[in-house]
């Protein structure tokens, strides 16, 4: 059986572009004899519609998209990912999360999604009526199970929100079918794509039959997919892996000699390939190609700096550097420096002239108040606002800096440096900022090395450091770790971590205190288990610890 | 049967301070010779926790203060809402929302939720399974039951988004019931309060006994309480009804000499004590006293001021005059008047010079370009630089005032009039900004008369007018009612409003354009069927119409 796999990333809401892309991969199976056509989850519009789902017309597009992709589905088999209503208005929800499988001009009928995920960036509830069908086809008399991503997951153990008490797995391995086939849109998450690969595996072995799964891949808004495409053969033995972070069409013959490979993964790579598809995919998706961003000299800033290049190319970047009377020689030089390096455009803007007429202005105001975080936020505010103004005027997006450290503390100045379209780390715990640095330069030093080296500083106010106001990262990175992406008590991180008790209560505070300024910040890219943003929704007014 | 009712405003997550509040009901429930003391839905933690919910030692610390409530019932029965673990690990999630039943120092049991709302606020699904059974208690020989929220709608026929496969008022009136009580937290919804009278008298009619249903009361983040609990008699006739929008107390004796009454609702009074509601419970429960608004004139802030006046009163309230060349002698005339017929703090800072430095500094890269937007919003972005520097310098909290209207289009400056802790006015629309300055207006004059009759316009270049970018105000509003809350398509809105499809597209179109600007906005007191912000999501990356 030869089935063409067709991993694409679809535009979210963009039901006809995506249909298009659809009859190509159609064409291009039946260029390269596939008997199948296997796409991801709802590539018809794209995974996450949220509540464009809720306009009626959104759903009677796809269902009359869904009849040109039948009508072109001559001499294939396709099993292709949409959202279809409930007719029948059986159960709560007006919609099913679904496959349409379609068979040489025929739609032969629907698969829904029987596990709901209702958890982290997941609301499918909010949409979605679980299927009661299972999904069994017959293809010149092979059966072909379908199911559609979190279907396969609690089979291979993953259970931490939910806990279903249905396994359409088992329950396939009930009837006994000769393929699996999931559509899926799994969301990339650091060190995950592996997890993947084991479920697939699993689901092998115990229907002892090959499992093939469709990813989604490409960046919509704050999730990022990451394609990875996975066969493995009935012994649950890897066979392929789709590319990682692009779109792929690949051919499967089922029949060929199998030759059962190793994956090396490399997590670096991984993430750093996510953040620059996430950066490509907002700007194409929107119709951008120019971005903007404000260079301190600091190792944020130059990483976003590699990575918007990365992603859009030298000639679409441009940098500014805004000094103050507190901008280090050093940090300018080292700004100097990378923009050498990565060959992108670059301005000098300093601050002190508006600064001082703020000062002016408000100096009848403040009068007898020492100087203390207002300075330093007028600094940044002011940065934010020149970066702005070459959004406005000039068409850039302005790229946002901070990291996920400095976020989960509000260490950071709210229409300030928080100003952007996008917050390229706002995912990315500091420490991961240093290793993706390090990562950077090992094939060629592209960001100094004195970035990498100096202690962290915001230079907003004389001989300024991150240390004078905060812990080291180490101890902030592992008390996210524990207490926003692993749920652990405060006396379980003390233990894990080894820091005192103190520290953990003071930190997770600033966490919980910081939410009002992180509600106001541009979305970031999700590449950690629990993002803020997305997926993460905390109250703003709340009287917790 | 003496009921107490405990109608009371909660702090979310404060499990401490509302299990303080809870005991003193039930003293004051003894004094009064209360048989038994009814709560609201979720009184122990606040409504809604989010994903607080998912933290243990939150849930361990409700089990611990609810320890406390039991042995505090002395001769006593209570109904108290909060959120318990799904111990026998039954279905897909580990927590019910749930009613404890206490009864003389005896913990009784429990009773938990049936419908569970997933839509629009309401995410119960993300972390609550469904109860199963029926929450039926005997008291002197009496049968009450009891239920949560949801559970009473769907048997008046409000069904928009979810149809239950189950009746909880049907399955008590097969058992027979003498008294029905349902533990409510019920957001405020302008034009919703006489609807939760008539579903208490449909189930009520139904049961043939009386209900009585305690609603949360109170501003919880975007989300505001009315109160208006309710008791209606066995005929379904409205007995008693809470205060709206402060906390009460009620005690009900069911044999007391009935004497149904009729509620006057009066709609445009009622979503000015939401939102006054809305900004006190924000200062409040945050620990803030003052507040800080730019005045421009216009009818906006004008009418936000006059909301934070009622709400923190006069001495707390700060407001700041920010001319530009573009400022109207008129407006500045008005913000005067407005000024003095509050009795308000003001001061007048002109943003003319940092205006100007930042015009020199950007000009060398802005050569040959026009004046466009950017210089626009460079004006409206010092104004938000200045509140924020009075934020941070003399702790004011910035009331940001821009309307519904203009956030739906994107009509308003990211960074500048957007600054702000709390968004007013971001749930009223601009027609219901006039009508609320009217009826203010009619008691006595204190919004300045020809700020109400005068065209609406931001001022940010010369004789600027709203009309010179949007249509009509009546014609955005009739397009936002369409689309945003009632989901209706492009061409019913045409029809009903008698709006060319052209415009329709068009507003729509900028609907969706603006949606990264909202989700960077400050969070809004939430007073329609459909808010931006919480209840609303929308990718920011899509390509539907």
């Amino acid at each position: 059986m030869r089935i063409y796999v067709a991993q694409l990333n679809p535009v979210v809401g963009d039901i006809d572009g995506n249909t298009q892309k659809i009859l190509h991969c159609l064409s291009e199976a039946r260029k390269q004899k596939a008997e199948i056509v296997l796409f991801a989850e709802m590539t018809i519009c794209g995974y996450a519609p949220d509540d464009l789902l809720l306009h009626r017309t959104f759903i009677d597009s796809m269902e009359q998209h869904l009849e040109k992709i039948v009508r072109y589905s001559k001499d294939l088999m396709v099993f292709v990912g949409l959202v279809r209503r409930n007719l029948l208005l059986e159960g709560e929800k007006n919609l099913y999360n679904s496959c349409a499988v379609i068979k040489n001009g025929r739609l032969l009928g629907f698969y829904d999604k029987w596990l709901l995920p209702n958890y982290d960036v997941f609301e499918e509830m909010r949409y979605f009526e679980p299927g009661e069908e299972l999904g069994v086809w017959e293809y010149k008399g092979k059966k072909i199970g379908v199911i559609i991503c979190e279907d396969i997951w609690q089979h291979a153990g993953y259970v931490e929100f939910t806990r279903y008490s249905r396994d359409p797995i088992l329950a396939l391995a009930d009837v006994g079918i000769d393929l699996l086939l999931n559509l899926s849109a799994s969301p990339y998450q650091f060190q995950k794509s592996d997890k993947r690969v084991n479920v697939c595996s699993k689901a092998a072995k115990t229907l002892q039959c090959p499992v093939i799964l469709c990813c989604q891949v490409g960046g919509n808004g704050q999730l990022l997919f990451d394609g990875y495409s996975v066969y493995v053969n009935a012994k649950g033995e890897l066979e392929r892996l789709g590319k990682g972070f692009e779109e792929e069409c690949m051919l499967i013959d089922l029949e060929a000699k199998s030759s059962a490979r190793t994956y090396k993964y490399d997590p670096l790579q991984d993430v750093y390939q996510a953040l620059l598809m996430g950066v490509r995919d907002y700007f194409t998706k929107h119709g951008f190609t120019k971005a903007c961003l404000g260079l301190s000299g600091g190792i944020d800033s130059a990483l976003v700096a590699k990575i918007a290049v990365d992603a859009l190319g030298a000639k679409n970047v441009c940098a500014l550097k805004m000094p103050s009377m507190y901008s280090s020689k050093e940090g300018l030089e080292d700004a100097d420096q990378l923009v050498q390096n990565l060959q992108i455009e670059c301005h000098t803007i300093p601050i002190q002239s508006p600064f001082d007429s703020y000062q002016q202005l408000l100096a009848p105001y403040f009068e007898g108040k020492k100087e203390d975080v207002t300075e330093e936020n007028l600094q940044a505010r002011i940065r934010g606002m020149i970066l702005m103004a070459f959004s406005n005027k000039l068409g850039y997006i302005v790229l946002s800096t901070g990291n996920k450290s400095e976020g989960a503390l509000g260490y950071s100045t709210l229409y300030g440096d928080m100003c952007g379209g996008l917050s390229v780390l706002g995912d990315v715990k500091k420490t991961l900022v240093y290793d993706l640095a390090r990562w950077i330069n090992q094939k060629e030093v592209v960001i100094p090395k004195r970035i990498i080296d100096k202690p962290p500083s915001a230079e907003l106010s004389i001989d300024q450091k991150d240390s004078d106001h905060l812990p080291d990262y180490e101890v902030i990175d592992n008390v996210l770790e524990g207490y926003v992406e692993d749920y652990l008590t405060m006396n379980e991180i003390a233990v894990k971590y080894q820091i005192s008790l103190e520290i953990v209560m003071d930190l997770i505070q600033r966490i919980h205190k910081a939410e009002y300024k992180r509600r106001q910040g541009p979305p970031n890219l999700r590449v950690s288990k629990k993002s803020f943003g997305v997926g993460r929704r905390y109250p703003i007014v709340q009287n917790w610890l």
